[in-house]
């Protein structure tokens, strides 16, 4: 099923004692219709207060429900920050997580001194002026097969570090400042840290030369600061 | 000034007893500034629930305070869900409301079985599909100078009721559903009247030629539905 989320009142995608997350709210939903407790995978693990246009997720049942009767009922159990915008039959052998070959992310900026309500929860405001070209061309260097170690949370526990980023796109409209970001698959906060390092750049405290030197070093410490969640959204996921 | 809001937790623009609205909070964030009771007043007095992306509003007053500094000081005294984006000197004879010339107001409509989260707040969601191509039909024969009684709340005080439309169009983008309208004013609930009878027409419940005898017969009861203020906004204000 592909599921949509406002994450600003939810501790991220992962169930967690006592803490509001997505992937509690539908396995609720889902145990409410079926009466079977069900575990709902993810495609990627969204983190406290992430969004979602476009995330992926499978389960396994034997209820005798049909796709829309599925859509219907959990869009009608589940909080109205979680949507259900559709539902389809998968192979036996899909994984929402293993078998993705890559993801969409988007980070949004809202650039002007005074705050805009309408992007409240959907984006990061910062009032300095960003040099969005300037991000653009820091970001080139990241784009193709890279050890992506200074990108990631200290507490990240993935194996290999390398990723594969097919493109990577810093637009300006007006004064929304847009990261577009494409790979293979991502570390921990590699989207928001990689956001933070070319903010950096766009305030003119990085040149987009210093880029391949925060790669090749490999330390989160060189990096830019991890930035806040509220805007992020998992736009898609590939299969 | 220009202001911004997400009108969701107020009732409206106008000030009232014991409910939260735009212009009491900026009013009381003004005070707290100049230590002088102001009275702020608005180009339109939105409806609870509406939105603004520029609401024009003025003041007078004689605190020794630069333009920058109305702005930071009123954005960091009201809520977060108002924003002033830009504080300008005034000629002494203009008044935000008096002196408008025309306005534009956008209506979102998401159009999909299921909710969309990112837009819960500021569009109003309705899964039967719309046929856009027809509603911008129909609407078109609201445009230039008309009598729009019939498109007007029962409490509406405006002792005339001819309003000139210039331009009324209704777009889809994927699964949502803009309809933007400009005039030189507007009646009380006139373009929630308008949306709500627009989208009879998209359902096909009324066919675009029914608006001609509509206008013509100048009866609310005729007319649609008020679509809900969620969708509503004010994009601009012309002077």
């Amino acid at each position: 099923m592909i599921v949509e989320y406002d994450g600003t009142g939810f501790s991220g995608w992962q169930r967690q004692e006592n803490a509001p997350t997505i992937q509690a709210s539908l396995e609720d939903a889902l145990r409410q219709m079926t009466g079977v407790p069900t575990v709902i995978k993810g495609a990627g693990r969204t983190d406290a207060g992430v969004h979602a246009l476009g995330q992926v997720a499978h389960f396994d049942t034997e209820a005798n429900i049909p796709l829309h009767g599925f859509r219907r009922g959990l869009n009608q159990l589940v909080s109205r920050q979680i949507s259900v915008a559709d539902v389809f039959e998968a192979a036996p052998d899909f994984d929402a997580r293993f078998s993705a070959r890559g993801k969409l992310y988007r980070y949004q900026i809202w650039n002007r001194d005074s705050r805009r309500p309408h992007l409240e929860r959907f984006a990061w405001h910062t009032p300095r002026a960003l040099d969005a070209a300037k991000m653009h061309e820091a970001g080139a260097f990241l784009v193709g097969r890279h050890d992506f170690a200074a990108f990631r949370a200290a507490d990240c526990e993935r194996r290999t570090t390398i990723r594969n980023v097919s493109r990577l796109a810093v637009t300006r409209e007006n004064d929304l400042v847009t990261l577009e970001i494409e790979a293979d698959a991502f570390l921990k906060n590699m989207v928001r840290i990689i956001t933070g390092t070319l903010v950096e750049v766009g305030w003119g405290k990085r040149v987009p030369q210093n880029l391949p030197e925060l790669v090749a070093g490999g330390d989160r410490t060189k990096s830019g600061v991890t930035a806040p969640a509220m805007g992020l959204t998992m736009v898609r996921v590939d299969y």
